[in-house]
């Protein structure tokens, strides 16, 4: 049985907030939104239905608490919330805080311009919001 | 109690296919891709966490039901799966047959260019291919 290995460009492109009950909690280098994934920590998933229905339940838990304490956090317009996997194929869900007027609303932000660094004390705001809303 | 009644822009967008337990599943009216909608038949939700405990592992095996079956149906090489509601707030939850070179691969199809209408027997195809493996 293999284990768990994070995706390479996953690791890259985002850092590590916290672990829940399954996923790795992790926050994207992309100071543009407030853009958390989840990435279940089993081997082998690309697919929800990859999952076990118990990893899904959890998974929709978590994701459910993520997306309320990044509202919370934020006070945002509105959250997304998704799992696209085209370009990396383990599965991780994303969830991001959207504002009317953001530089990609009303469309996705997957794929759109390049992404902006974190300043050390923004990126450390939204982690303690956020944290604590959790 | 105010009941479920479908947002007028989901209904002008999409027709109904079956009702599951929890939610109205739907196809779009784009033949660009085989794109369903699952929509949770209670009233005033727009975020995941507006949903019971309950209703949420609904959904999730319900999303889980709907992405094998359209794999199965389609073929495809990937599901995309996701929750937006930037222009529609009314919760509902996208389910994607997405190609390796279909017109927005490897970007999500949300906003990407104007819907195709199906032809009927392509969408009569499509359909029974997807009520037999659900």
């Amino acid at each position: 049985m293999s284990l768990f290995a994070l995706d390479p460009r996953l690791e890259r492109d985002s850092t590590l907030l916290m672990k829940l009950g399954l996923c790795q909690l992790r926050l994207m280098r992309d100071s543009r939104w407030p853009w958390l994934l989840l990435v279940p920590q089993r081997p082998g998933i690309a697919e929800i239905f990859d999952l076990t229905p118990l990893d899904q339940t959890m998974l929709t838990f978590e994701t459910s608490i993520t997306a309320k304490a990044l509202k919370q956090a934020t006070g945002c317009h509105k959250i997304n919330v998704g799992a696209l996997g085209n370009q990396v194929s383990q599965f991780h869900f994303h969830v991001i805080a959207r504002e009317q007027g953001d530089p990609a609303w009303p469309g996705p932000v997957w794929g759109y311009g390049e992404a902006t660094p974190w300043t050390d004390s923004a990126r450390t705001i939204l982690t303690e919001r956020l944290l604590e809303a959790i």
